[in-house]
């Protein structure tokens, strides 16, 4: 498997279909890098496309989930971009932006459900990182803060727009307007993580029992709810269900759902191909 | 009044403008059958029509509320497609996805407020019809789950599209990648349901006391608030004003407001004639 | 300072930059009267434009926030609609409704936030105006109904656009159609309100250090969280991504973000220019 | 084939999948009636469900195509709805206007083309049935005019909805504002209709020509690109491309494109199945 | 009337309901100035306002229609805007872009329709104008350009939102990327104008006499009319049927229906009363 | 420059910022292979990315622009991917559908103006692919068709997205779904060839003239109105003004700016800075 500079993919155990990407640089408690951004799509296109992997699960190397944007990579961007005519300074910034952009929205992108599993500090870029995952869980150290309008930034890698779905429209705003920590119970409270595990250890297993299930269920129907919840957010509920019976009517009638039926009725666990 | 052979509809006291609605195939735990998809929209719009009914309370027979899409229905269903060419079969299937949505989509089109009382069961397809409810009550012994993807089947009902915006976008694609079983009161805390009732008997009181207090209000603001609230979901806010502005501007200078102005300066209850 | 009818603009400490407004009518609860619709949005427009104002504190005088629309004067409207050609009257009663939209809609409009700090009754129109406001704080005695319904109207001020958003769509269609009373608590839990407080004055006092902490906040990087939350909650992910991108392409290179860097190297406060 | 009192339906030759379906009061110049209302919808869905019928040619009978609403029928709803509470009168006049519009939208409800050929007046109401028809031909002495105006109406038909897209917005909003008349060869500079035919014998042949042909097609890829071009006019172009992307997936590989690719290979016409 | 720095507003004859809008600065070519983006949407509203008037004339003074934006304007608020702060910078110009944006978006804020009469020069700014008016007729000497590009600057004051749908979205991207020079013929065949009058005499009698037709109309439908086609443009088609029921079902049943059935059963110009 | 099989990149003067891209498959009609699908995005970004390039002219190479998708490549496609489980098959099918999308939105996705200049057939496949590019002109012997009906295939790369808008609903419906061979003129009729020429010399040098004027435009301008074009195609008129405005605010203040108004004042032509 391919080598990163910024993070570390694992298959835990050999015939597993859940894989760990790692947000890998614990000693700037995974604060998110240049390559990070270069990095990160490749990974999770890389997931995607294998067919040995059924769910992904991120979590942070050492003692934090992720700190946000590396202030150094910021600041240098910073003066790089400073010298420059002003109008083309904007335009090579906003392509600059959309390119950090892709980077998160990659795990939309991706088709297999993605896992996150925050423990300690998420922070600013993280909280971008979560709200674009499927399903987010935390141990009871966790803590969060939309942190970017601390350092006089609008966030701009998708917070303001995936959160209000995520926690209500009231609750991001506050958020966001005042940066200020909040705490697991809190993120449990309003939405933003699905369960809270008493510890980083509780909360590996947990996750890799939830993964772990998920990887056993037909995959056609698991990424068949991803993207028609993914697509349906942007659509009227009406265009939301035109395209799920278009998309049904030609996955529905698989080998998959004569194999559920059939362990159904033989009371037996079903067993589904890779895809 | 029709006779249905997946419903009944009730008319619990002669004077009363709530009509009860009820999944009625309690030896099959209510399982929706060919005859419910045919026969709940027929009777939707039936008591939309009746200028007597004021407010439809939807419930189940028996034990449960509602164990989802009948089995052998979906099984027949999957054996009669599959012999035609694949293309039209494609067709022939979206047609009929599209023919089992119209179904649920009744309970939207309908313009009286219905309200889902839910004991024991509540499984795949019954969210479907829950979510496109008004108001959602259950009683401390009900279960949920978004259960088709343990099936490999995509939800395609409804669920996808509504789920999301009742209980917030990540606890709706937690919920529907894990099919996970919730309680009674975790769907309140997600806001899934409005209360719980300790007991179905509870239930019932507290539904009927809720169902007949809407019964006594104006009906053009009733209708006119869950129309208001449905076309504004999949409109921008602005859009959403100019619709309410116009839809007041012709309905708000009615007799009802006159009697409710007056009623309040008399302090007694108004009195509302029928729609 | 303009004086206002219905309404009072504060500065409580001379170099605050937090300003209050307070509904002004405490004899009539604040009921929201035709002053109020005109001078409102003129008073937030003209925070708007002061460059000494960075935060907007909305607050009732007296013993409640706001009791809603004044009866008489809707009563007044409506025999004064009543008497021309009914198309007429129709077209005539839009305009108005629209005119009273844009007093409220005048709180998204202005770029600078606004922190509803409500105790007592917050009925009717009073929930239109929290709704519209950015952050909503509350005291423990507060008390809030959706109660146009009662009145045999269907709310049109945009509660039934915005509610939805913020407390979810289920919670919002059973609010307003049973138009019942809801205390402090609850409104915490439905995510209405952000904190309760114990008291009035503790709701004073906490709302005065959010808001003073906000307003040493980079004014840009503040009027920009808020925009693109707004203008996101209208677009789809990807439109919201765009606008973002753009934005902040134009305004993130200032002296701001200088001063946030420089600032959090030398571990001291940053101080940022009026905007 | 079931009996019409507007309508007329004809399979001009006994083995042509094209059917013919006329607007059949020619003594009132096929004015739109109660009756049409009601049978129209009906026809459309009976020829849709049909699978003998590949495509449907609409066409009036007698001197002209349609002279829009019948007066007497809307003098007559008149009358009758302005007598109960205005409120009431109103919410009963929308349901009846969005029936109204039901019976015009059945046309894109319909899965197979419809050919709209117009000769004489297209007046009014006609023009909201034509621009809901997928192809418009005419005849050299077919003229046109959105009336309603000079009736004192709005016209609700889908007018409004549908022409500026046909037509361009300006020249929509010119045609409606003033009512004009405009002839066949403006109508087909405006892009109103696709060809104007000498003359009505002409115009006969030349749809004759063009549906039997688009029946000789295959049926699947007909009405894939009927539904998609439908379906696509309400999405971003991003939302559309995913839309036909889903629904090719499912219907690309048919034995239509077996026998089309086969066809083209042996050079001769492909023959395809039913639908 | 008001007096105006950059407009002058005319009614040509006493007991006409047609009022003429000039653009009045001859000597300048009548490009937009500072005063104009005030005074424009000032003009427009009050001619809106007031009931007398039934139809606006938009024409310019002397030898042409209008130049586009004043470059003394432009280069002194580009010498302004250029020492503060570039975020701020930024922002402020934002602020002024909408604000200029707004004196435009005036035209489609009135209710009333407006028609634009061309001759001679249209350029920039002017495209941005006429787009927003509801119809437009030009001389055959009038000339046409959207010249922002050749300033080097991106058109945004409506242009690129508007013309795609007057003109098909090809044609706009060519004429907005090249800034070509096109004709009064050509405008006709895009269809930006709807008729090219030989001379500027011919153009302003014909125009009196669409005008005057207008205004003779019900008020009600005319405003209607205007108001469905503007809304709709942003609605899926669906939506805006949804809108032009709920507005129909309030103003159709107006004296304006009753005159107008009447004096079509009468055969006499039917009359109507003012608005 | 790098080796293209399907493709050929040429600047055919020294100094000239506009590229040719050439369909470079003669011998093939230049139909689109497989090799082109992975080619044609690489290209188009290496282009965008190239400072030396201010505008990308699309041409074919030898008798014909371009014929459409290879039937041999989509004949193979069909073979490879029909043993496999249904649903599956399905699934990658879509995922291939998308794949070959996204080579033709590359041309939307590139900052520069693209042209194409088309001769010869231009058909199925070709369509998609124009429709995507910002201008079209062609030579008098160019001919084209929405051919993939008649290949039993719902058109899947754009045209039925991206024609509308262009041609009107109405044109691009019965383009669609006859599949008919149109002519240069009609395409000049349509609006979706902005000019034809007389030749394909004179559309060589007629493209070369306007590619190399464009060229000497403000390149901030010119990529500023193609994007706010695409963008607000998918917005409403409110939200395209907003975004707009927000993209000038960054870019309008540039040395292109100060350039255009200081060569408008000194009359000479201005030069701009690569981009």
């Amino acid at each position: 498997m391919k080598e990163y500079k910024s993070l570390e993919i694992i298959q835990k155990s050999p015939n597993s279909r859940v894989y760990y990407l790692y947000l890998n640089r614990p000693g700037h408690l995974n604060a998110l890098s240049r390559d990070f951004f270069t990095e990160f799509p490749q990974a999770i296109s890389s997931l995607d496309q294998n067919p040995d992997v059924a769910v992904i699960v991120l979590a942070g190397s050492g003692k934090h989930f992720c700190s946000g944007i590396d202030l150094q990579t910021l600041a240098d961007g910073f003066k790089e971009t400073y010298d420059a005519d002003c109008g083309r300074n904007v335009e090579k910034l906003r392509r600059h932006i959309k390119f950090l952009q892709e980077a998160i929205t990659a795990l939309e992108c991706c088709r297999k459900p993605v896992i996150a599993a925050v423990h300690g500090a998420c922070i600013g870029g993280a909280i971008d990182i979560i709200t674009a995952c499927d399903i987010r869980f935390c141990s009871s150290d966790a803590f969060f803060s939309v942190k970017e309008v601390d350092l006089a930034i609008t966030a701009d890698l998708g917070t303001l727009q995936r959160l209000p779905s995520i926690v209500g429209f009231g609750n991001a705003m506050e958020l966001a307007l005042t940066g200020r920590r909040f705490m697991a119970s809190e993120a449990k409270d309003l939405g933003l993580v699905s369960k809270v595990f008493t510890s980083k250890q509780a909360l590996e297993e947990g996750v890799k029992l939830v993964a772990e299930d998920i990887a056993t269920k037909s995959p056609l129907a698991v990424i068949g709810t991803k993207a028609v919840l993914l697509k349906s957010r942007d659509l009227t509920v009406e265009q939301g269900l035109e395209y799920v019976a278009t998309l049904n009517s030609g996955i529905l009638l698989s080998n998959d759902l004569k194999e559920a039926i059939s362990a159904h009725s033989q009371k037996r666990k079903p067993k589904f191909a890779k895809l």
